[in-house]
């Protein structure tokens, strides 16, 4: 590299995101001080995204930067976490003036839009280009897995499968027109439900952020608390672009098993769905039931008339999408 | 992978570390909780390490679980903070259980050590082995980088040299005999200084660990400081083993520009010296006058006699140590 890790930190990694009462000290030390806020909880997370593994290797350097923050703050969502700090860890094959101004700038806006601070980072040399962030948040009511009950209905924020379908299109190189457009937006640029989560913290009993598609992560939440996830195939919530993009057993499918969606999933009391609903379009996002809690274990499906559908786990690609 | 990520984290990331009150929820929900204890401050940093860049690629995997909190302890130890706890981020080729078995132990052992608590981990796929370690700590007497005052001696801790001759044996296959094996020893565990840190927080006015080496960690902290830093080769710490293995020129060249060491530079005022290397003795570490802090900027070099020499800042294997 022709600029040292300490000029690139100095010329592209300080003072990203919003300034905070709470940072005493930012990039530039051994390390970064921060005053937590008397009294408050924080959550505490991170990620690493791989080029060719998490993104794709060409995808633009703007959207790597923001998805490396996306991914955590989707984490922070789903304990209805208030942004607050990130620290960086890029792994470079070469220091590209170029590319790292536009990665900057892409972490820096969707830094600034939640209001967090960058306060530390390391950049190191490596084969693979490699963005680990953290990220720490104050959660005052945080909404864990185990939290949901049988009883409890399951709901979903936005829309499922574009991202998946969006990946699909990227790799094909069928990128043009408004629909390929925004499913691929939706990949590249995920929106972290952190409004909402703070809006539906003291109505849900549980979230988790659907990260790594919705069968796998209802699964989690299903195991955590130690209930049965009962999920409506035909309930989930599909975008225009998808329906419009792909056929329906093939949505379905990528709605169920597609990753990257960074939507919430979440377990609350039937009883709450019209105030959560409410708090939702506040928020801005669409919040749609897609099944139910239930005493038992693991996550089933069923269709409209209540029968249940088999699937076969590993093959998500043959999904039967019929009743079984 | 045979595993998924989530079932490797809970077979060799659960548990690791000691219990502590403030933590709420470890490993297994969207984030970690923490409850930071009231009015203290947190400092926070994280190191990526990368197979083939900062550790050879045959290191042993338990060195490699050590070494990747140790760097970072390291970089806590340079702030006089006390470790909390610890999140982890690991890009494997593959899921090789004997090497993560080990790797979780070398991590353990340290952070048991340390009384930290590993709180939340990432496990991705990736071709180059790429470990990221994110680290919380209380720091209520922060030793920044700039405080160094004109007038102040300049101080390092331990021996100096010692892991990049180790590296250079390690490499060359060299690994038999005792002197071999204590160099090599300090290149794969770095002992962090934070009890010597904690010691020293009240009486130091400056510190930074070694880490990139000697020469190119004093100029941060004088540029940090905005002072000039003067280093009297002469006095610089080297190990017997060091000095049994290497000529006296290249023990000096290796001790001012070699990396890994580990160590802390500070900056505190002479009339503290005796009081700083008491307490010094008594935290099991040697304390050693290497120069001092004087108005100006940048790093200088003196001989015994007090005439500047002169040196091939990029040319380390060619360093001067005679007068020039």
């Amino acid at each position: 590299m022709a600029l040292s890790e300490f000029e690139l930190i100095e010329r592209y990694f300080t003072g990203i995101g919003t300034s905070r009462d709470d940072v005493i000290l930012a990039v530039g030390d051994d390390t970064a001080l921060v005053a937590p806020q008397t009294g408050r909880h924080l959550a505490l997370s991170l990620d690493t995204l791989v080029a060719g593994v998490h993104f794709p290797v060409d995808a633009p350097a703007e959207t790597v930067g923001y998805k490396s923050l996306a991914v955590n703050l989707s984490d922070l969502a789903a304990m209805a976490a208030e942004p607050a700090w990130l620290l960086l860890a890029l792994t470079l094959p070469q220091a590209d003036p170029d590319w790292l101004e536009r990665f900057a700038g892409g972490l820096a806006a969707l830094a600034n839009e939640a209001g967090m601070a960058l306060v530390g980072g390391d950049i190191s040399r490596g084969q693979a280009l490699t963005v680990t962030v953290q990220v720490a948040g104050y959660a005052d009511r945080p909404l864990r897995r185990d939290g949901a009950r049988p009883g409890d209905g399951l709901y979903v924020s936005g829309t499922l499968g574009d991202a998946a379908l969006g990946l699909q299109l990227w790799q094909g190189g069928q990128r043009e027109g408004s629909d390929a457009h925004s499913l691929i937006e939706r990949l590249h640029r995920p929106s972290p439900r952190i409004a909402l989560a703070q809006a539906l913290a003291d109505l849900a009993n549980a979230a988790i952020d659907v990260s790594d598609g919705l069968l796998a992560d209802a699964a989690h939440l299903a195991e955590r608390s130690a209930v049965a996830v009962v999920i409506e195939p035909h309930r989930l919530p599909l975008s225009s672009a998808l329906r419009r993009s792909a056929s329906a057993p093939q949505a379905t499918t990528l709605a169920l098993t597609g990753g990257d969606d960074y939507e919430l999933c979440l377990s609350l009391p039937l009883d709450q769905e019209g105030a959560a609903k409410a708090l939702a379009r506040q928020a801005g996002v669409i919040l749609t039931r897609i099944g139910r809690v239930e005493n038992g274990c693991g996550v089933r499906l069923i269709s409209t008339t209540g029968e249940t559908l088999t699937y076969a786990r590993h093959g998500y690609n043959h999904f039967p999408v019929s009743s079984g």
